[in-house]
């Protein structure tokens, strides 16, 4: 195992150790009926539990002080419950064992994804929409995004989505990032493009999908995000990352 | 009402008058038994329906061409009702009024709000937890954040969080922005403060939580925000934000 620093305060270096301690007994319960995604992995092979996290394959982590080995912090799914299906939320309820043995209980969101896109015109001024969010009763300032159709491609839909919601297509697209909105109860991601060459094409909205669109320059967006006009996840993340690429060529 | 453009192709044109002439026969139909949140403003007063945004009462959006009036787009609610109270999650189904006046359902999460705080050593480097999140199976690096207890102040919510979850107290806190995570289906708000003069203070976790305090570069964080290992939204918005705040004073 590689070495990933821990932080070096003494209370976390006993609590690190008082996990592990709680984690290695723990390991010892976990039963074999498991059912829910990734769990049967770690059931059958208590090994394969000590470094499932793609995380730490990748390079060590820096702290103030190093350690030989880290904890692992995996819940690992004990059984798992539809409890609301919706028109939209589909909403799960897991009960999981925690890393120190014990169990809990997780709810939690499954979602099918969405794409998120930063069109860009010509002369770099935005494509944004206003729409209104009922769940908070007032309208945001949008990129353009929608959900991911069942075996549709991120790309497929971002294209789709431009076109039927804001009435454009692109002749450039770039795929820029993904970002998880919403960890704590929701596995949904979000996939970034950048579309450019921008040209009108066919909008074709969802029956109950009101919007406006607008075409903002790219530092008016930026101020309104200083300002916190713009204020919605998705779309901050996009105008800082289009900075990126704009000045930094990210 | 103000000037504020709207995208000008010829089918937006269409469009916005085709909304505005299906909303404006949609307002004859809006009955006075609303209770959700907000509702009876518009069932008593079709006049305040007309101007609901906060973002359109602050400035003029710009666009290829300018409109005397703009849509409305608010949704209004007409019955609520708790389809799921878990531990967590609280899930709402609400039945709306379009803006044409149809109505339609919206799901969504009832969520108490939240902070988020960007802890800076003195030497400028970051405090960053690797936690397990069970909806997508797998660990992130985050800011520490958490939940608002109910009637808590977010500023006392942020200095709690940082010392039960980090173990470390500030000297300085800033309050940096607001953000909305999931507008689509959660009414989830994310408080941000920047926390300087860090202290060890007295860890306090929750029991079933287990996270694993890091210390890292604040370069080296946006490299990993750049390459894709630093990807959950609070945490790419809170060092965007912090760059901005170190180099341009934001």
């Amino acid at each position: 195992m590689r070495g990933i620093s821990l932080f070096s305060a003494g209370f976390a270096r006993t609590r690190h150790f008082f996990v592990r301690a709680r984690y290695h007994g723990g390991m010892k319960k976990v039963p074999t009926d498991l059912h829910s995604p990734g769990a049967s992995r770690g059931a059958k092979d208590a090994e394969a539990l000590k470094d499932p996290d793609p995380l730490r394959a990748e390079a060590p982590l820096r702290g103030m002080e190093s350690y030989a080995s880290i904890t692992t912090l995996t819940e690992t799914g004990l059984s798992s419950e539809t409890v609301f299906e919706g028109r939209l939320l589909h909403v799960k309820l897991d009960r999981v064992r925690l890393p120190d043995g014990g169990e809990s209980t997780r709810e939690y969101i499954v979602h099918p994804g969405a794409v998120v896109i930063i069109p860009v015109f010509d002369n770099g001024d935005l494509l944004l929409e206003r729409q209104h969010r009922y769940p908070l009763h007032r309208d945001f300032i949008e990129l353009p995004a929608g959900k991911i159709d069942a075996g549709e491609a991120d790309l497929t839909c971002a294209k789709r989505e431009l076109e039927e919601e804001a009435g454009y297509t692109a002749s450039e697209w770039r795929e820029v990032t993904t970002i998880y909105p919403c960890i704590g109860y929701s596995d949904e991601r979000l996939a970034f493009y950048l579309a450019r060459g921008l040209v009108p094409g066919k909008l074709k909205r969802d029956p109950d999908e009101f919007l406006e669109i607008l075409r903002v320059p790219f530092g008016e967006a930026m101020d309104w995000l200083r300002n916190g006009r713009i204020c919605e996840t998705k779309t901050v993340v996009g105008l800082f990352w289009l900075e990126k690429m704009l000045e930094q060529g990210w």
